[in-house]
């Protein structure tokens, strides 16, 4: 085995492509019936899309949100390992299955474009990393991996080491009128990562002021530590 | 959002401090009491504190033991995430509660200044790492975390990768009268980590003893796999 | 402590050697017995073997599978911590017994020097890794840790990001009449990695190409993202 035989360019016909925090996007035009079973997926879709990165969780999920809303797919699976390259979070691993290989491209395509964006809210420094995301109307996939509201405004926030997190989603849940929908720890809902992270659903401008009023504090805290953050996209809230 | 227009020097009201291991101390005055229901920590206390590290778990626990001691505090909860910054160990992430802001804050203070102190029992190489704490008598934070006796001298030793771990438990127990409080591997009680763990109790002559020999047959094994461990503070036992 | 004043050349008599991928190999000629029963692995040994790596899982338990058919020894357990030194996997921490220490020092001479071998079939890139393995006849440890069937031909890979992983088990399946004996997910069975796992049986020359074809697949994804592996080893399949 040469692997340098082998191009970066890849012609394979499962690969869609890639975009930033190690996140590839793939698509099985028709999964093999015996694998299909062992998913626990249903068996209703054979062709998948698949969205997968080392760094990452929900600006993905929002990424895909977006990708189902705008294709007929259904997002079947969401995980979280506990990844992130060395860091204090999760990766992610998304199934979305549909009726035509081509639609389940099309989500993905648009899944990868969406994760380039979303990652502008992730900021990862020495010595931890936050990460929010904010969406107006959520859809089947912050639903499914956060218990959102679907049509409901959605706010996340995620902060590492894990006591920024919490500083942060006190903020936040005292800055407007929103609710809770997800409240995470090292040991309650994640995969043992070292974060406090708080889902919020409520009134859009409500959501997004404690967002934003979350982010400001967390972002104090965590350069308060030391070293600046790196953003590995271009902030857009 | 420009990250740089922030100071490095934090001036919010919950910072504390922060110190070696990538540990930050925090300050909640007054949690939000929807965000509280949340956290499963009771509803008696209101002002809370907070200290989490990416690296480190029974020094900072050995810290919070002599903080909540010399202070009108209690620990309500003590997570170890999966982190060690890239290495096999864990990090940790522990609230206290106190009726009082001031206390509340002293606490995470001492802990904070412990940390150090305590940051020098940990061995990190190449290849894995090592970490010991001992304490002469065990407060709530120890008896929380690892079922130490209240009172009772307390020994602490981890080893990654984790086979080092076995081999220092074992001395430890052949070395001393002691006994056997916690047992920890990958599987058992830890968040996955590459680690065995053994706390124990008894005379403080024999914990001590058996946290020595095991430090001195832990050192010769990292060792031994190629590289000189960083200490990230003074060895002290 | 002063840590410059033990050598790298370790002279315990529990020391048996150390390989590639953080790989450190142990005896214990006789266990504690308050601590063996902690360990919960029965009590029928006293003399315990033990292999334990920050990276890499098939192949150690290839390597130990090998090694416990050419000596009197049992394995006793099987750990998969989180772990890889910063990257998506696992580690790994084995335990094997024997009633004379000899027999069990030498299986983990076996284990250490097959352990190098098999590490030709780890692939590490900048994005994530890959892992295959291959056994023409399954012994205890693959039955132990993959279900695999005593006898029969055993298959292994495992892919990170985790899409890959899907990816190459679909490829697997279809390529050849084999059977899936273990599906792994970041949810389901691992330690929370960012990995797709699958362990076939079947035909030896089904699940060799089953894995060979999966290999190809992967190293093209793999590459596709952008960057070449790393090799700890040579490739052997």
């Amino acid at each position: 085995m040469d692997v340098r035989s082998i191009s970066t360019h890849c012609a394979r016909t499962e690969f869609v492509g890639t975009t930033v925090l190690d996140t590839i996007g793939l698509v099985i035009s028709g999964i093999d019936p015996q694998l299909l079973k062992e998913m626990n997926i249903g068996t209703r879709y054979h062709a998948l899309g698949l969205l997968s990165s080392r760094t990452g969780a929900a600006g993905q999920i929002t990424a895909v949100d977006d990708a189902v809303k705008a294709t007929s797919t259904e997002v079947l699976s969401i995980d979280l390992p506990r990844d992130t390259k060395g860091w204090g979070g999760h990766g992610n691993y998304i199934v979305l299955g549909g009726d035509d290989v081509s639609d389940v491209r099309q989500a993905i395509e648009i899944a990868l474009e969406r994760t380039a964006k979303y990652a502008g809210e992730l900021y990862i420094s020495q010595s931890g990393h936050l990460e929010f995301a904010y969406s107006a109307s959520a859809g089947a996939a912050l639903t499914k991996a956060f218990g959102a509201v679907p049509g409901q405004a959605f706010g996340f926030m995620a902060g590492s080491p894990a006591a920024i997190g919490l500083v942060m989603a006190d903020i936040a849940v005292k800055s407007a009128s929103v609710q809770i929908i997800r409240y995470m720890t090292p040991s309650i809902g994640t995969s043992h990562s070292n974060e406090v992270i708080l889902a919020l659903s409520g009134d859009a401008a409500a959501v997004k002021d404690a967002v934003l009023e979350a982010r400001q504090a967390g972002l104090e805290l965590l350069i308060g530590m030391g070293s600046y953050p790196d953003i590995p996209g271009t902030p857009y809230l």
